[in-house]
């Protein structure tokens, strides 16, 4: 259990209450075992605590998410300065049924529930409880924890972990439509040093098109193609000025000290009018990064050796 | 007014309840006039109506959606079989501040909204209303109509179109962040009869990229690029049987039936393990789409016949 | 030995005289066998008997001659209408060098011999014959047939088969640089009949590119790459018209009735201001293509049948 | 008229003998006024004059040439080390036929001239003197110098400034198929220092591709686009190995210090087996490069610092 002594402690905001994925991912973070940990109510409270210096750090949710707020993350990192992803973390989602002690399935009408969570369990709750209606809520652990305080739903959607928390019984197991389902959350912070290179890294970066130029993405996918750099994730979000802009936020294989992934966000930053770097980090799968050799960093070091002999007119430079 | 008889009138279901934005997109609609509107809870639910039969079509938001579900609605039509977009209608986003009847500004404790557009009104909402708290609806209307059923919520984030629908004082007009704000909504039905062209027109496709092969978003771009097909949107949703594969939303210039449309829609068919044609369709803004001369319908067909002349040894071919 | 009665028989022309690397191709020429064959000065003239109808077909080297002439060969052929080349041959470049009957190799103070030739062969020449002299031939052949006439040249640079048609002694064998030099040559006739595929085929074009258009290189080269259509040579040659304007001669693997070539080929028509096909015909080497089976002629049809389900409206071409 | 005097003078080799458009090529050349020009038979010889130092620089046709050897002289500058091209210069081509005094143009039989020249000006000559013979000469200037020493020929095709070396008559001027016809020549030495950027340069360079990779050219090409850096020619030549393996010699807008085209040379050097730049110098045609802004220095200078202010860790960077 996380110590809640505030004194001399760091303070790591999280989507709470108790019990959600959010906190599931944040007790993954080593150096947050034994801190302040500090229970927020949307994702951009959590960056809000960063930023302001309320908090240390922040675990959000970035892909995936079944709390919800991806979006939200994602805008708020493009939008917000100053903030870095240092590390990232994976939870599997799972959803049980819980309800009042006593309760049975057959007794359950109306389910409270994550708008998110509930359309991603359609397929179980629909065979099991046709007629039911849904109540949404800001989260599944306020979802269960109502159920001790009003009996305007019959039954929850929540984390398993749930009963670690409140007095509830549980109905029914990994009710969820897929069983492989994974968040993944990232740690941010306002610390600009970059974690060292660990050989299985992630850099992040958003990055906004030039206006008006057709073939503008085709450009910029280019910057990273062009240098070897493989992109794990490319995420569209409306820039909200007008219909029809966007900025993307992307993650590339590989950490900003490797000199191909250095190269491609030169790259990115000459051809964006607008891009902001998120942070290298290690990746949560630990997988090291393979790219074609042609892209080593001797083999950068080596063609920038080359041009300086070649401008310095040293004599043998390409003989 | 719709008329709401439904005997041999055609049936729309839309995201209600009425005075929803998407009701002000359904009602643009000039087929819809007259006919039965469907009030429905949810995205699914209203294209779950198209596909077995209960309407014959649905309005959906596509695009930054107040009304929320916009992921979701991109989720359905790509996994929906047998559905098509024949239309496009463009809503302003707009917010008002509503409470019963003699409440003041300085009353105003609690706010009920859809989290969407809470979120989208913080700024006016934090500044006037410090120390407010916030109770998450599943529409704004259903926001506003729960201030007439109980006391939850002093005020309501609401369309300024609520107050025609239900007795309530308007307490500040115009809360938006974003003036410019334009929610984007598609009409959908299950009629595989292609609306004609009409110079001004979008077409709408799903593709998945072939797996494990580094650069295959840019090889899909190109299959657009090298036929002068200009996208207007690009939205990556996770496939969701595991973290990292992505589908893609597009939205292109023009209509399939426009030769470098179709040229690009059988190269990426080829591509793909996975795509469908979501319809072609007006576009809204009705602005004629412009392309090079060079990838004209008559330079395709001119080609077509070039290479038809060739194979069948026609003389004069190439001469 | 070719029969020259030319009664009945089919005329092909070649770069003479007798004993060139160009009737060493012809001579591999399956038709041609026991046919007329004439023996012309010059690449140009050789087509010109194939365009008038003196010859039903022309032998011409088009890669890394050694008889020389393979940029006018390329020009000839982007110029000339109505040719079609309809097979290759490959003939390895080796060379003797000959004199009159009892010369000895320190006796040789000049050579004669073509400037290719020469130029190809200058490493044991230099070693050998220091201080020699050259005159340039218009053939190998030329040069050894001169020694016979007159005494401006103390040897000649020559292909092996020379002593078969001219009374000469060998001074020395494999005189050339390269090992491993090989030329090719084409086939050239003015029939538009193409031959069958074989699945080892090639296909050979000529390209201009749009004036003023920067990147149109690689635009062009895209028209291939996006139906994985692999290029085995691109020679560019200049227009004429104007320093800095260029066509492209380029060989792609495949025949014009595999599907993704006869695409890439309607590509490349609707970009170039000016395109000729100059044939698909069978590969010297017989190596059978290989490609990505994603661009496999099914793939086409596939797409085709499946876009035509589209714009015809029949139920479940894309569920 | 140049100076002769080999005491203390610099030497310019070319391609003789004096008349020849090289030799119109090096009288353009500003340091070269009064030094030691010396004529020579070959480019490949010109050019072994630099490399062992008998003389200071060479001049050789490297596009379009009419005195023939441009491959020769594009091989050569691939294949020998420590070369460099540190000027460039323009030759209108303009061909005259010449005979001996008294020679009428209805006597003429034989017609001398080298291969390139003759046959661009075949539309004239086969027009006004059918049946004509044709003897290949070296150069077009050993051509009219032949006429004084024997009668093998009856004329000959030379540059219209023969006759101030030679005692001739001109029986046709302006003989040649393209009265625009230019020829373009490099200056070559072995001076390792590069000319100062003009904002008018062009930089050189040979690029061999890597082997079986498809698509090598395209990625080769895409090093230039995703800079902005235009080509303005790409010669394959074949590398001689094996058939089908070429390097490409490329000419590009700006010098290697533009900061664009630096960049550019290291994505190249990264990507190719083997490339060598050949010199970095003013255009002959003095016209400024022009290019996108946002490939301008001060947009390359931006991002390393924005890449350095990341990596350091300095606030502000991305802020």
């Amino acid at each position: 259990m996380p110590s809640h002594d505030p004194a001399a402690l760091r303070t790591y905001s999280y989507l709470g209450p108790r019990g959600t994925f959010t906190e599931a991912a944040l007790a993954q973070v080593p150096d947050a075992t034994g801190q302040n940990w500090r229970s927020v109510n949307s994702v951009p409270e959590a960056l809000a605590d960063v930023t302001s210096g309320v908090s240390d750090g922040a675990v959000i949710a970035v892909e995936n998410s079944i709390d919800g707020g991806v979006s939200a993350a994602q805008d708020a990192l493009a939008t917000t300065p100053g903030l870095r992803i240092v590390g990232e973390y994976l939870v599997a989602v799972d959803f049980s049924l819980v309800a009042r002690k006593g309760t049975r399935l057959e007794d359950v009408r109306v389910i409270n529930g994550h708008p998110v969570a509930y359309a991603q369990s359609r397929i179980w709750i629909d065979a099991n409880l046709p007629g039911h209606g849904h109540i949404p809520a800001t989260s599944n652990v306020a979802a269960a924890a109502n159920l001790l305080e009003n009996e305007l739903a019959d039954a929850a959607i929540a984390p398993p972990s749930i009963t670690e928390h409140y007095d509830l019984d549980v109905l029914a197991e990994h009710i969820g439509d897929n069983r492989n389902a994974v968040t993944r959350f990232a740690l941010v912070t306002r610390d600009r040093r970059i974690p060292e290179p660990t050989g299985a890294d992630k850099t992040s970066l958003v990055a906004e098109l030039p206006v008006d130029q057709p073939g503008a993405l085709l450009d910029m996918l280019e910057q990273f193609s062009t240098r070897g750099v493989n992109m794990t994730m490319i995420q569209s979000r409306p820039i909200g000025d007008a219909l029809g802009r966007y900025r993307f936020v992307i993650d590339l294989d590989g950490h900003i000290r490797d000199e191909r992934v250095a190269d491609a966000l030169m790259g990115v930053h000459r051809f964006s009018p607008h891009v902001r770097f998120l942070g290298s980090y290690p990746r949560a799968d630990k997988k090291p990064i393979r790219f074609d050799p042609r892209y080593d960093d001797d083999v950068y070091i080596e063609a920038r050796d080359w041009l300086r002999g070649l401008i310095s007119s040293e004599p043998g430079a390409d003989d």
